[in-house]
């Protein structure tokens, strides 16, 4: 099934939170559900925000129909939905993509809606394709026995609506039979690599590590790795890269081993609008994240946590961004 | 009450597994008890190790005396608790030093363990002031309400007989009024930060946050931090530092925002017979450290990790080590 899909009458998706253990799907029918579960991290990655907000403004409107609310409670209800994460500049494009469409009528909301859905599965693989190709350019003197491959948090088809950014270019890579090896960061404090990496991968059949976050570095470091892949919740027009915290650790290792460190990501996640990451609003999220485990209290009485969910990455550290469109190379200078 | 002691005839320590939510002590009068202890790190850190090693070969000289052991099975029994962790070289120091008087008896024996412990406390005491002066002249630009400290894993008094390496620069710059903020990581996979450093600093009264390991290099580049200190497990004859699983990463970002990355140890834990950080022996623990959490898989079955104990910052990215007799600055070419 799709991570996330529009039922006929209500979004339905995978509920990422009780995964791997669980595959327990939830249906919605309330904008303000949906925005919960977004918050939650139900649903999550960038591409995957982009169709929950495609599909919020159907849900949206089908709502106000139904319950006869007016024009301003509409807008005041996909304000909601556009902020229920700020980081992710996917989620605000696709609510706004399709609410373009509201003085048309639900025909063309649901059209455009499920355009959304489309067109991220198409412009997925055709990015996992040209990021497989410019993988194997760029480490073209790693040869032997296949790539070690490095990635963060989940970008994998869970992120998106059925195919995923830099995942997508590990499949296509294990699928020409050129992958020897894939570390997870585990990706704390929500273990979206342990727990949604590791399944897509487990499912995909490739050779793969889970590793804590502190580990990755020193992997690279000690000549482990190939290549570092991993997805983007926004891009600034400067060309540094926002993504699940722990990322920037990774590309200062990436950099100082002289390996690639290759962001995939839609069109969509490049915001012009952003002129460069001190400009990117970070998600703080409740510390409780950091220091409770299934409800069971790590820290002791009286601590405290801060719980960033994203860092930036700047420019320079980021040998290439790979959209469906094109590859730009932030690292000599030039701008997405 | 110390972190590891002599009771008159048994090693007693806190149990370092159960805290923060219980304090309970175990007490050993068997040396493979204790070398189990040690590799489930009930007591760990590398002076503390020192410590244990120390302790080791009293408790081996009583057994073997108990228990008519030859001197073939003594020393098999001071190898296997040598050997108990290979990475801290303080564990094997500890034991090499207390050996050398086996020939003089007990009373020699019991003398030169104890002051192993008690030069322990004096060494780190001396350390912590000598830290605190260095880090006040290294961040004598940062001025303003206090300094912003980063540390990882557990350097404190829990990783040492009584008096921490890092953490009591902590502590004697916060018992100057100087602390305003300390930002502990977690440390993954067995949290030593969440559990154990928060439980020193909330006994401290220093204002801290605890923070997931991979948030530590972002929160340096946005300015969030004046100063990186922690511990090590060896230091190479080059200047290169092992220290937990997490560190280097924390270095690399000290050094590209400009900030002190200071290591504070023991001359103990200075190893001149090991060239570099690429002669280390790092320990690669059970994987189910990463997977499994209090017993609850996190990770889906048919998955595995790697779990590398210890990474290695070279260097180059050290601005200085501080030890009970000196300040060396690997940064600037000068070898410990």
């Amino acid at each position: 099934m799709r991570t996330i899909d529009w039922s006929g009458d209500a979004v339905v998706m995978l509920d990422q939170t009780v995964l791997p253990h669980e595959v327990r799907s939830l249906t919605l029918t309330d904008v303000d559900a949906l925005a919960d579960a977004i918050r939650r991290l139900a649903v999550r990655g960038a591409p995957a925000l982009g169709a929950a907000g495609a599909l919020g403004v159907l849900l949206a409107m089908r709502q106000a129909e139904a319950e006869g609310w007016d024009e301003a409670a509409l807008a005041a209800a996909l304000d909601r939905l556009r902020r229920a994460r700020p980081t992710a500049v996917n989620l605000a494009w696709g609510v706004d993509r399709v609410a373009a469409r509201l003085p048309e009528g639900e025909a063309a909301v649901r059209a455009e809606a499920l355009a959304v859905l489309d067109e991220d599965v198409a412009v997925n693989r055709a990015m996992g394709e040209r990021g497989a190709d410019l993988v194997e350019t760029l480490c073209s003197g790693a040869g032997g026995s296949g790539l070690r491959l490095h990635t963060h948090c989940n970008a994998g088809g869970l992120a998106a609506v059925e195919v995923g950014t830099a995942l997508e270019v590990v499949r296509a890579l294990h699928a020409r039979g050129h992958v020897e090896r894939v570390y997870a960061d585990e990706t704390r404090p929500l273990l979206q690599g342990s727990r949604l990496t590791a399944w897509e991968l487990e499912r995909m059949g490739a050779d793969y590590r889970v590793v804590v976050d502190g580990a990755g570095p020193s992997l690279i470091a000690r000549g482990l790795v190939d290549a570092v892949l991993v997805g983007s919740d926004r891009i600034a027009a400067s060309g540094d890269v926002a993504n699940k915290i722990g990322t920037y650790p990774l590309a200062l290792a990436a950099a100082r081993s002289g390996i690639p460190f290759v962001v995939v990501a839609p069109e969509s996640t490049i915001d012009p609008a952003t002129p460069d990451g001190a400009a990117i609003a970070i998600e703080d999220r409740d510390g409780e994240e950091v220091l409770t485990w299934n409800g069971h209290r790590v820290a002791p009485a009286g601590a405290e946590a801060v719980n960033p969910a994203f860092d930036v990455t700047p420019a320079d550290l980021v040998t290439a961004i790979v959209t469906e469109r094109r590859v730009v190379r932030p690292a000599t200078g030039e701008r997405p």
